[in-house]
């Protein structure tokens, strides 16, 4: 799924070029070619199928210029992850009806490639001999309130598999308090975002519980005209495939991951994931020359050769890209929605 | 004289486009073409000579196309002031003996063009019947350490000239508490470095005090091979104009300076000459937006279109060039030479 409008990282990126697109880690590969490189070590890379806007399905091509045509699944709206999840499983449904089927955001970061490819083949094995749809589970590591969070029960009746889990419960983005309660329990897991079923599996699962979206995106194809497809976007209920499936389906298990995670949403989780000098600063991006500086995170990944020269600063954001530079204290990340408002709003006046 | 190295305002300054070729003040021009302009106003334009080094030529004739070949007068290398004096007064010689010649630095600020204006055509008008130098002086309004000071004692003997004094003593770049006794005496100016004179009163005054320069310069004329051109100043002493004559001659006479003037020499002098807004913001280029900040200078001459957003800083310095950006509290803007002289050595190991 590359289909996210992630703004969160204004400058760097932005809803033309969204955090998927995007080297955010600074290691000279976008997130989306981090993800498809994780998964082509273990999956036969034209199984690989990604779903992306119709806006941005030119970038993902440029990004992984091997990709054949009926790879880039292109919806022509934005309706949440279960319209997104099912078209795509149509789509693979006309070439194996009995596919097994990873889903995953394009855009989080796996940081243990070992731990991540030996996870994904045991649940690949497990879905193989179970009707379950199993769900990634990071291990928490404080009250983040932008995660979903899995409540588990006792171990799965499974050999084998200490790391697997009956799901009890799913929520959404909870607040702090409820973040620190989850903790404390020790029975709650962040929701990773990553499913794995089989293909029959799923489409059950849709029928049962999204039978709408089941009706409609079903018979879509790779080959359906795009005013049909268009069509079925624009009278789709737009939901998550956590609320519209997870939350009620009675054969979830959760696996426990064993390979770092990070949706890397905000400025601090990219500084937290962020290899660190000894002075706390995360330096991701350009030619950076820091000076009296602390905790302070420089990124420019459009901006390779750029020189940066940074003094006196403690616990800020320097970002550019290749026409605006931000800096803004850590503690006052939420503020680019601002910026970035701002910034639209001087260019549509400047413009008239 | 446009042939200084100014590398006090890297990032947006170094030695191959030192301060006179850059827009610093943020108004669309050079410190050159709004010198160029402030003669131009008064003087006949094809009488303005501007003396550069052979590696600034092309940025000279760049920046103010309309030039004739004989109007830049180019050193083939660096000897201070009073060697660049003679040489363009060797020049002007060729053309009119009897010229009377203001000397300038071409990367200094002035505010007040009028006054500039009357002062000067005073001063021209002063040495048309007085065989006196007249130098420039203005009213110290802090204990600078890196200005000259000119020690003047009473009126000039003249009639409607309160501005004129005589000149007692000049003292480059004082201690700051020498600076401090001198303010409180009341008898000094900053030297704003721009002299007025008779061509014969400059010539005579280059034999009494600087005879070797006045036999091998005077020599010299716009038809010089470079090869004589290059051993005159190879043999010749490095002295400034204010060390070589003015502490010297007899004739020296200091004119109040009525126009506002800074030779913007360090961050602070620019940030006190900026226009600043409610915040203290000094805002020269780009387009700026500033959140939580203030008392700092924002400035990128070469990046108008460029998008700034600065958030929670106070009393620093955002500059850009093309390729490097610069983040520095103005109470460290002396360590610039070391950010340039890190970035240059970095790239030279890099280039390796």
């Amino acid at each position: 799924m590359a289909g996210g409008l992630g703004s969160r990282f204004w400058p760097i990126s932005n809803s033309d070029t969204p955090k998927q697109f995007i080297d955010v880690m600074g290691v000279g590969k976008s997130m989306l070619q981090m993800t498809f490189e994780r998964f082509e070590k273990f999956c036969r890379r034209e199984q690989i199928v990604i779903v992306t806007g119709e806006h941005y399905a030119d970038q993902v091509r440029e990004q992984i210029p091997s990709l054949e045509p009926h790879q880039v699944v292109v919806e022509p709206m934005r309706r949440n992850t279960a319209p997104c999840i099912a078209y795509a499983a149509a789509i693979i449904n006309q070439r194996d009806p009995e596919a097994t089927i990873i889903v995953s955001p394009a855009d989080h970061a796996i940081f243990k490639q070992d731990k991540f490819e030996a996870d994904m083949l045991q649940a690949v094995d497990v879905v193989g001999s179970h009707d379950w749809i199993i769900t990634l589970g990071a291990q928490p590591t404080k009250p983040e309130t932008s995660y979903g969070y899995i409540q588990f029960r006792e171990q799965a009746s499974l050999e084998n598999a200490k790391n697997l889990h009956k799901v009890v419960t799913f929520t959404e983005k909870p607040p702090v308090e409820m973040a620190r309660q989850f903790i404390a329990s020790g029975e709650f897991f962040w929701n990773a975002g990553i499913f794995v079923w089989r293909l029959p599996i799923l489409m059950q699962a849709y029928r049962d519980f999204l039978p709408a979206i089941a009706e409609t995106f079903f018979s879509l194809g790779i080959d359906t005209p795009h005013e049909d497809l268009e069509r079925v976007y624009a009278h789709s209920e737009a939901i998550s495939v956590d609320n519209g499936i997870m939350e009620k389906a009675s054969n979830v298990h959760v696996m426990e991951a064993g390979f770092g995670w990070s949706d890397v949403e905000t400025w601090d989780s990219l500084y937290d994931v962020s290899l660190r000098d000894s002075h706390g600063n995360a330096i991701l991006g350009g030619n950076v020359f820091t000076y009296n500086t602390k905790n302070t995170i420089v990124t420019m990944p459009d901006e390779k050769g750029k020189t940066v020269v940074v003094e006196g600063l403690d616990g800020y954001i320097v970002a550019a890209s290749d026409d605006t530079l931000m800096i803004c204290r850590r503690s006052q990340e939420e503020m680019v929605f601002r910026f970035a408002s701002d910034v639209a709003l001087k260019e549509l006046i400047d413009k008239k």
